[in-house]
């Protein structure tokens, strides 16, 4: 039981734009000809020829053009689906004619690349109202060229304050009669317009954080049946940044992420997806140190912890501070300071555990997590409980719904999910929980 | 001059649920018989007979049976209110319709149990036309069984983002003639679910923190004059993580919160009021330490700050900065990194004070706060003057209000707050700003 | 292309309130007749003569005639705006009446003063009715005394759930024909009665951050061309506090503060500045260190990251972290750590750099920022690229543009902005981006 969703994928990790076209090389669509040949883990979910703000203005009809011929040559073959995207501009009835203009052409039957355009992606959009008057030009065009009505799928970037108060009311709007909303798609956040949009400043000039924002977008988005994507993410080269922003965005249930480069495209196709093996976490001062495995112990060797035996009992040492605790106070405090990130194998396993419960009647089941620390050459076993119940179930299941979505739709990456994870996990991924 | 509510707590502090029908027990009661036997602290503000998630499917038949038999047995004397939680689904008629069924059997006053039941707790609500139908099944049953309508209160939980963006609607549709939805009392988020109608996901499983939707549940409950309450805290164990994440949500102006066991009602029943004696706090490198009250003086004893005397100045040094200041500088200084957490007794003295103050015509005054400092054996005298006017008078009292709604509708308490407080403290806490 | 403002000012910085009639003085109007007189950094953008909560209930008969005799004698040189506070109140019909008279006896001709009176401000407004009924005064009060519709402005205090709500509300009923909302212009918070009305607490008593409300005012701001303004920051002494909450503020798009003092009032004038110098920040552990400028050279001289040379490469130490480096890796490390704050002279370098790329016909370029780093004595160049687009150049523009509003509207801080950059800075600043 979920909100309805109009379209086929139910995750979108990546959203890859390309310039359509670039002036002063010897062929203006060759970054949009690299990019149609893409496959695998460096293919998007999403690939966008971005006919506005990466070409530039002079170049956009010649964007459209080769929009039109490199999605006719490639385009059956691409393993992402394929949406555009066109100018728009919610305070200027120009630019917004310009978007219909460049839809229009794009779609055309005669030019050969329609049958492979899954939609369009309109920028700046303002209140719900201006939404509405996109749509109604993807209606108009859908008419023109004999298209199904709604077949066209509309993607927006949420870049001003009115859009983002828009994400209030898409789902109630959806369902009038008077407009096709349905074929809403992506909810991408374009953050450096909207931080100008709302005269916001930092004193490095780097983007505020925007977390309600991000929030706003995702509710909006599972509100509505439809897809969060957060924006650009400017620094190429900070890899650990990028992930940082990734498992953030994915707390706040936005999923997918934009990518400048195939390189981030990778990160970020991979990103959402589990482990291949889990790992113990121990909190040490507001941060999470990542243990190191040894022989089926975990091992911390940093000096913000301390641990040794002192008579019948222990003395913990956090940063400064030094407690003595007997055996089952350590147990209880190291618990409470330790975490583990389960590996696709973990969670496929406490699935099925719980799925063979069920089916023997029972609505809730412990789980167990045990390892042995190891923290200044002194050993404590540790145990932890977990109570799965239906809810818990669904929840985990979330990580594991989008690898199935990633299995059935994108076969050109079967063979480095299979290098990941070994074949037999990913058989046993692919068949939990159905 | 506030909002007006429609229920007789101001304040609820603790939901507690339990399963209505245990499978596989000789008494498939057990846990409600005991859970309607609870008094004082142990006892909840609210009880919900969980009839939904905590009760197997096959044993919600049996959960209704059981209801009305132990409420009609115990209820009467139970000091809180009692608030069945039934089986409802924003996006199943059938499981709709069940659940109305169950309110319907629970309420008949051919069973004995209704004059006990304070009203419902619907689930997994939608948007506000989904509430809607909720409380048209409320009022088809008063008026089936003969029931003042209105008589009974709705409570929701909000886990879904349909629901969360209802919270925007609740001021508006209230008055309308054509619902009853005055008859709403408690606002409850439910964050295992909502974070997977969100589609969250965490490295390590465990719940995002949400605080947008905690801030919107407490704003929709002030607009609509209802009530907050945040979902249930899972590590049972981990009594400090509770604390302070019920910290966090009083700072929300979120009040209430989920219990699981009685001893997490316990916790959250002491949990929003002021604490028996003062204490003061350091602020040092990001964290407040609880400085040790020595005879009048507040001594520090960690390593993160060190202080002397140098010639006819000082050298703080807080981390790894050391500064050299003069008396004045020094003092204020740690003005800066000192706080002070009021008692019981000191918010009823400034607030004594600034009615008598009133009462003499002035509309602010200064109210001094000073202890002397230890820092490595060096001892500095601080004193802060902070001006109240009406409105600090009137945020301050906010926690005596609380006490007061305490104190009125718990007589099952006294005892425990007199034992906490002291008898004079509670008596000068019950009368003072009436 | 922007949201139209309907009035002057494009940003306000600064939002400084004064009582309006002080008992027990010789001159009860003393403190709006020396506020009345302040130039330069010392006069707000925006001066409120506080009718409401800094005035006693039995002095606003008195504040009202202040009012009008200090601002029909001094109102008249007065560099910024004039709106004054009346009482209001969502669930007070005799507040709104008081309020109403209030400001028809302000505002009447035969008084002399309501030329230099721009507007008022209404606080303790509730759900956007509640706005309109105070907009259907102003109208009243315009068409009484022969006034242009709409010609003054109302900004309200949002200090309650209802209001905060109203907030999403605003661009949609501004535009109807029944009200004159477009009269609108600050929307200011006012967290002390917004934590009273949402029934929030804090161990100390001190006001919770409340980074939900200030977001949703931004926003609310931004969509409906409005100007939002932080509400009052009572620890006067703290003004490395009060920098930091403006700095917070600004990265929410919220460009103003409340001023309690003067002193307040230059800090607030002067904060939304670009510094005179640029800066080099490093970040240690969470933290930013600002590095200390040397010959052209930025060293760091703390104990939380140390460097040294080690045979043909490096070891870098973070707090307790050794990690050996090659040059590159090296280099790559300190740029992730680092980060550049941009003086006026920067932005305004960076701006006309990008506008002669324009103008020859490129989209987008790369500004080169490079310095050399000092840690422990081992020099290490560092240069980054960030690349510019229009998107880029327009978000580094807001400050810019804050500055030419400020440069316009207030002749009367053109010495102390030429004192703090020098002329020649002030007169590019003032000229690019136009």
């Amino acid at each position: 039981m979920s909100v309805k969703r109009h379209y086929d994928r139910e995750f979108v990790r990546t959203f890859f734009t390309s310039p359509t076209a670039v002036e002063g090389e010897d062929d203006s669509a060759k970054m949009v000809e690299s990019a149609a040949q893409l496959r695998g883990m460096q293919a998007p979910d999403v690939w966008v020829p971005d006919n506005e703000d990466a070409t530039a203005p002079s170049m956009r009809d010649e964007g459209v053009e080769n929009i039109v011929r490199v999605v006719s040559e490639y385009g059956a073959d691409f393993p992402g689906e394929i949406h555009p995207r066109v100018v728009w501009h919610r305070e200027s009835p120009s630019t917004r004619y310009q978007g219909f203009q460049q839809m229009l052409e794009i779609t055309d039957p005669d030019n050969g690349a329609v049958d492979d355009i899954d939609g369009f992606v309109i920028p700046e959009v303002g209140d719900i109202d201006d939404w509405k008057k996109a749509d109604e030009f993807f209606t108009i065009i859908e008419n023109e060229h004999g298209l199904e009505e709604g077949s066209l799928s509309m993607s927006v970037i949420v870049e001003s304050g009115e859009a983002e108060l828009a994400l209030g009311d898409i789902r109630e709007e959806m369902g009038k009669p008077s407009n096709n909303l349905e074929r809403l798609f992506l909810l991408v956040d374009g953050e450096v317009d909207y931080t100008k949009d709302m005269r916001a400043m930092t004193p490095t000039g780097e983007l505020p954080p925007w977390p309600e924002l991000r929030h706003n977008t995702s509710r909006g988005a599972s509100a509505a049946g439809l897809i969060a994507v957060d924006g650009p993410y400017d620094d190429i080269r900070d890899v650990e940044g990028y992930r940082d922003r990734m498992t953030e965005n994915r707390a706040k249930g936005m999923t997918g992420i934009w990518s400048l480069t195939p390189g981030q495209v990778v990160e970020a196709n991979k990103g959402p997806l589990p482990p291949k093996t889990g790992s113990w976490l121990l909190e040490v001062g507001g941060d999470e140190v990542e243990l190191e495995a040894d022989d089926g112990r975990q091992v911390y060797d940093g000096d913000d912890v301390g641990l040794e035996e002192s008579g019948d009992g222990y003395v913990l040492r956090v940063g400064g501070d030094e407690r003595e605790l007997d055996e089952d106070e350590l147990r209880e405090e190291l618990l409470n300071m330790t975490a583990y990130v389960p590996s696709m194998d973990d969670i496929v396993d406490s699935m099925e555990e719980f799925e063979a419960a069920k089916e023997s009647g029972k609505g809730a089941i412990a789980m167990t997590r045990a390892t042995t620390l190891v923290i200044d050459g002194v050993e404590v076993d540790i145990s932890n409980d977990r109570m799965w119940d239906e809810a818990t179930y669904q929840a985990a299941q979330t990580p594991i719904t989008l690898f199935q979505d990633v299995y059935e739709h994108r076969p050109d990456q079967h063979e480095e999910l299979a290098e990941m994870y070994g074949e037999d996990v990913v058989e046993r991924a692919t068949n939990v929980g159905n």
